[in-house]
């Protein structure tokens, strides 16, 4: 339980905005019940309205344990830390205020235009009228003015061009602040305002690859948890920088969530060094069985809700993605992917949707996704050559719906224990682990038809501890990392740097 | 291969013998097949007759790869290192040679006798005379004498009172040299010697225990496998002094070779610093499916021979086993059971028979041992109580067949990888590891019905490399040693040595 | 190079605030001079008149190379990193605003007081009149009035009965903001505010022992440089956290700020988790000659000012320290030492005074500060008996000036290199480092005449690369930290958590 | 105290073997002294005559511990284990036995001659005519007869042809064995007999170049001492081939016996795979204070005796160096120096002889020598370029009295503590290690004046525990090991590889 007291100055509605509560939380205010989310992994808010002047006690009830109120959140191949492991925040509200803002760029042969949706929310007794007064990019944009009732949230949409304006990429991530401010009849100064970051860029999927501003587009990167050894989930910001720098250092590209939405500081990292995100809801390797608990739809329905609203204006995430490796074999997994890429689709038709699978041949939704992907371990949890292997996942994927679709090697990699190292290269040992990399990435960097390697993991992270198949996770890790949980770099760092630089830079390393 | 010239100075028969060779061995002389060998841990002797002299190349191949070949040799929990493991030596015979001596001391109401049985051998052409002539413990015996047919074996067979001899123990491991010349008529030299290190004491299972020389004694000691992180599993000599200090070190008096017979200098040091031996015939973890292969009832049953023929005058080893967890809750895996254990009793009937299982309620064999021996992991691989789990043991003992033996823990313990330490105490950490075993040598030293523990294990061991259930073993080791591989002791050494000592000497760590 | 746009949005002066520069800063506003500091363990801050609506740039040259511009900063024990290792900020100022307040807390026998001092700054042209109006504790304060002259800093005092206050202990360090508000007449609105966290304590030096509050102290703690593995100096806040979690479950109650003053943040810290602080100026092991740098008077003058000032409301600061282990045996280095402690007790007459000195029986200081300190290392650099030795310390410091004045080891340790255990024990391995911990603690903790004992140290630190005796730091670390540099707790934790806590927790650890 | 009984069967002399007693020892017969000798590195013999049939009991107190009575045997660079490190040996004696037996190969023009001198003992009490028969190569050979006195041994010399042998050489070592029966005038059965190896190959230094055969040589190698994590000195004969594996799997063609005599089983392996051999007395960094020690010309001469008689026969050997890095930069010492190598050129002309010198310009006994070698460590100590260095340090030579001499860098390295990896690459690192190396590698196989390049040191060694400048040895080790004390390959491995090698043969690594 955490507990704070607040000083409320003056009488209104306040909001309380929690980053990540994990793993469910139930908030009071002044002891009374105020909220409740589930799942660590999204933002939430809650409006306390009516609030009188002077000290107030916030208390948060966060738990982490597994029980039958949890269908996502079970023991897994990562640590469940618990309590607040992301920021929050307290709001003073008046009557009106801005929800959100959702930033679309398009690209026009005439040029670059935006869309602009805002979410205007009355939580006063009366009607209000709203006015907006938007900027981007040096230019002032009147947005519009709407009349919006009580408990209502009504939603304004503005496509402006913008001349001139630097697209974002990944070479030149350039970053423009959208700032709004929302005026309510008869009062002079704004009664809210908010500054979003947005981007302008465009994903798409042709040809069988993957295209950013119209041009193809290769991943290479990792698959991270937010995992520290120093400090669980709640990753401090310096050593989030620390992340992306050894990233970038290795010549990534690319970072995937895995196996949920990130805390969106990370976030805004990628945003602004150029890494192209894949970021996915929360799931991991959930049995037919297990998607059939009650809250189960109810839950990723959330997850999927939270993450697109929250995340919508990160230009660095180019793709959605769902249920890494759940039961996408069977018909009744077909229907609960069919309805979430549908509920994302919906939502967001911007960005190209995915979803890993390991099912192989005998996979039955890659015709549902826009882009193929693979989790396979060639060297590690078998015997294949990876060169062929990758040939036949392409054709698997071509023989059951993806054809013409751009494929990812999704999942790769091998245990290497940092320190064990062994003449003798056994499995386990750095040096095989360094092999096990080069002979994947060699591979995957050879063929002509992928469009994207996210190598599993970025750093080792801490699993559930357990018995069963758990006891494959020596230490109670998963130790596939390039770097270990203290963000060591381990033998395989050079050979990932050789194969995404593109060349040994022997003398900087 | 090996190969090796040796020169031979007269005409005659030599004898080739062989302690270890890994897995199978097939010798050649001159290039010409004289022999071939199955099982590792086991060894044996070839006799090629009329020599003539000169020089003559030994050639050995051995082979340890996998194969339709081997019931018993199998992806393992350890590692089957190839090559000549244990040292071999040439022996020049004339006609008459004593091939083996096996020593049985009996200890009655009026002192202590010896049934000594001698076993010669006829290599030539003709039938001979043989004569004996036997010294142990300052006293001469003429020990009869016999004719010998060619190429037949015959024994003779004597037994004598040994008054005055201090009995071998733990604590007073007193041995004595049995010396045999062979003489054949017509000849005033002996034509053959042998001499023999024997020591007198008894073992017996009565009112559930065990005795030594008639006084209960409780096993306190370990598993060990010969392997060695410097050496693979032809350990030299000096490091198997350094495992034997270490196990005294720590307060052990007993030592189980798991899972096959040992190499014999590690025996003769267990005889000479009184550690009582659990010896076992080869093999691990089969099922019934891998016991109906169809060379299984053969290779056990020269295992079994060969190990009671060459290791019967060790009076460390005070029980004989056979087949760790193999399908004795089956009853075709019953038969094969019964069938070996009285093999074994055929061959002698002086020590006790066990075999370690792991099958709980469901085990049918417990009624042909001597002694009931369990193999659980509580607090490993589940969460079990130790001292729950031993006394539901007792009561599964009780309950099959097993009431009135005496029970022995032959194997717990847990994962501990050396240098891993964390405050989280996490599976794996050596603070873990320590913890665990703790708590079962807290529940096992503490009921009274247990006359042994034996953990797994003495020393981290080098495993098959693969996939599926070996990925458990993480870094293609078993980590559950006391020490690793280098023998460097774990945090869980002190526990031991705290539990086993009987007082923690924290002024001697 | 830093470099910084910002945007003001009203015509005015600016402050810009630098927490930390490492080591020599050169500030340009855009791009003329507008200020250089050296240290970079000292927080400064400069004010820039007249600043026009609109985009700016700040920028910082921040240099940490060894030079002739540097007395203090040379080669050392510990590793300067470059960079801004702290916080920076920037405010917008009026013609007023308020410097700094020093609170000092005053223990009567009528009660707790408090004498409160406010430094009124005028940047403006024109000469003004300022009227503070304060809050601490639920009270309101009028704290007068005064002209303030163009370019002039007046100080305004005020001492207040504070009854009913709780007041600040390490039990229960309990802390009050106190809240100042400045007005300039004609303004209804303050031109100024600043908040300060206060508590009631006081220190003192009686009969051989440190008081706070009346009550006899004796330190059990830790000596710390501000590096982190992962972090440099530039800690972040969340692994202040860490580091102030382990140093309380160990059982320590203070730490000294080798060999500087520290991140505010810490302290804060400190003040809010009742740590007491020895806090000390920037110098470490200078020699007379490097004493005899003609910057090196200035530079310890600005270090001490700014070190107090900036420092002076912790109440976990309990003493201010100068000049580690430099030349204070000699008669010019005693010349030194006398200066700068009369400077610190000039501005600080709260407190008292302490130098830390290796120089045994040939200090020539102690009679000029409150608190006799003593770094010794028996056991590693030497072979004495710890006992022994702070035994024949207290006669050193009762013969040289230091009769009746509270003792405390200020250093004391071993290295220790995480991970490398040996039963043999040698000088290196943790086991060793345990040991040798464990003997001081031991005899420390036994003597009645000691007011602290502040272990070297508590987490491994980088040192600057080099030769000759640097070549003892072996992988260019200082290894004697009872954590490492990632703060892995060494098989010492144990030990010193015993001595701390006072009794075995081993259920806890 | 090491305590034996042997059995003695027959009556007559008997001679004790002590092939390494460290550090000093007294040798007990039957209770009564027998012998004592100084310096643990070289072997020792005692004869005790008549000794009746019978159990007798040899006992050695050894004795390890620093003192006066040691000159050679002090705190220093190694850990001067104690005990009998080497084995031990009984020989049954007659009147007359052949003491050593020196075989001296020489080419000529016309083929291969070989000079072998034998030494006759006569232990009776009579004077007896000895007769001796050889055989080498094939051949039989009459060495002649000679009369012995009671107590004198005489020495008999035979040079001879041998025709159509196999030079001994790095790339084919071809060895011989030297046989020698010894008849005593009225016995049929010879009454000793001694079996030397031997191989035929010269060494000669011209034109600044070594030549072995001829041919020139450059050594390519490692300087080695006698020390394992797991044995000590006493490394089992298993290790010790594994250390010549290691060496030959890096491309080495030699290694220094620093800095003493070595076990004569190394030398047999060096011997039988071709590595060539400096071989050095014992001596460390000996002050001139140390070597005015009243017993250093004493134990200094008996080492060289012992060393050169006993290891005169091995092939490998090409050098024999004396006192490393001791006072050869003054007067006295040079006299010291001097004296040491006369003494040895008169034991042995046929090999080159050296010192390892870290005196630089400073060097005074370049003359004396045949070799001029060099201890320096640029990158470690100190901050020179390799290369620079190494022109410099020729330049030294050549103007001290080194023209035209070759020119070997006999030690040269950095620390790195394995396991300890940091991207950091600081001092102590294995990636600093590494570079180190390589850039000294890099520097020697470049000029073309050197004769060879030995790195300090093949595997770290532990080393005497201290204060003082041992406190540069971390963890109470010399930690410049190329492999760890276990034998563990550090980063710098494949370094050597590439350079001894000649090319990167990156698939086998």
């Amino acid at each position: 339980m955490y507990r704070r007291t607040v000083d409320i100055t003056r009488k209104g509605a306040i909001r309380l905005v929690f980053k990540g509560a994990s793993h469910t939380a139930d908030v009071f205010f002044d002891g009374i019940p105020a909220g409740h989310h589930y799942n660590a992994y999204t933002p939430f808010a809650l409006v306390i309205p009516d609030v009188e002047p002077g000290t107030h006690e916030v208390a948060v009830i966060v738990d982490n344990s597994f029980g039958e109120s949890s269908a996502l959140h079970v023991p897994n191949d990562y640590y469940t830390y618990g309590g607040l492991i992301r920021p929050a925040a307290i709001e003073l509200l008046q009557e009106l205020f801005i929800e959100r803002i959702a930033f679309t760029p398009i690209r026009t042969a005439e040029g670059w235009q935006g869309t602009i949706r805002l979410y205007i929310r009355n939580i006063g007794r009366r009607a209000r009228r709203a006015r907006l007064q938007l900027s981007l990019a040096d230019r002032d944009i009147a947005a519009g003015e709407a009349s919006v009732m009580p408990g209502e949230t009504v939603e304004l949409s503005i496509t402006e061009p913008f001349p001139g304006i630097t697209p974002w990429s990944a070479s030149d991530p350039t970053l423009y602040l959208l700032k709004a401010n929302l005026y309510m009849e008869g009062q002079e100064a704004p009664v809210d305002d908010l500054i979003e970051r947005v981007g302008f860029r465009t994903v798409s999927t042709e040809n069988g690859r993957i295209q950013v501003n119209g041009e193809d587009i290769v991943l290479k990167g990792f698959n991270r948890h937010e995992d520290h050894a120093l400090a669980g989930a709640a990753i401090p910001y310096p050593l989030m920088v620390h992340d992306i720098e050894l990233m970038l250092d290795m010549g990534a590209n690319s970072v995937r969530t895995s196996h949920y939405p990130n805390d969106e500081r990370f976030l805004d990292l990628c945003d602004e060094r150029g890494l192209f995100v894949w970021e996915e809801n929360h799931a991991r390797g959930l049995s037919l069985e297990q998607m059939k608990h009650p809250l189960f739809a109810k839950q990723c329905e959330d997850c999927n809700r939270e993450m697109v609203e929250t995340h919508y204006n990160h230009p660095s995430i180019i793709i959605w993605a769902i249920l890494n490796e759940c039961a996408s074999d069977t018909p009744e997994g077909r229907a609960i992917y069919r309805s979430q890429l549908e509920q994302i689709r919906a939502m967001d038709s911007s960005r190209p949707l995915s979803f890993a699978s390991h099912h192989r041949e005998r996979e039955l939704c890659f015709d549902l996704a826009d882009i193929v992907s693979f989790n396979l371990y060639p060297l590690w949890y078998g015997d294949e050559d990876p060169l062929e292997l990758v040939k036949e996942a392409r054709r698997w994927a071509d023989e059951a719906g993806g054809l013409g679709k751009p494929m990812i090697m999704s999942e790769f990699g091998a245990d290497g224990y940092y320190g064990y190292r062994d003449p003798s290269r056994v499995k386990g040992t750095e040096e095989r682990h360094a092999e096990i990399i080069e002979r994947n990435l060699e591979a995957y960097t050879s063929v002509p038809f992928l469009s994207g390697m996210l190598i599993w993991q970025f750093s080792d992270c801490k699993v559930t501890e357990g018995t069963g198949w758990l006891l494959t996770r020596a230490g109670t890790q998963n130790s596939k990392g390039i770097v270990d949980r203290y963000r060591r770099p381990k033998l395989a760092y050079a050979v990932v740097k050789k194969y995404f630089v593109g060349q040994l830079r022997s003398e900087q390393e």
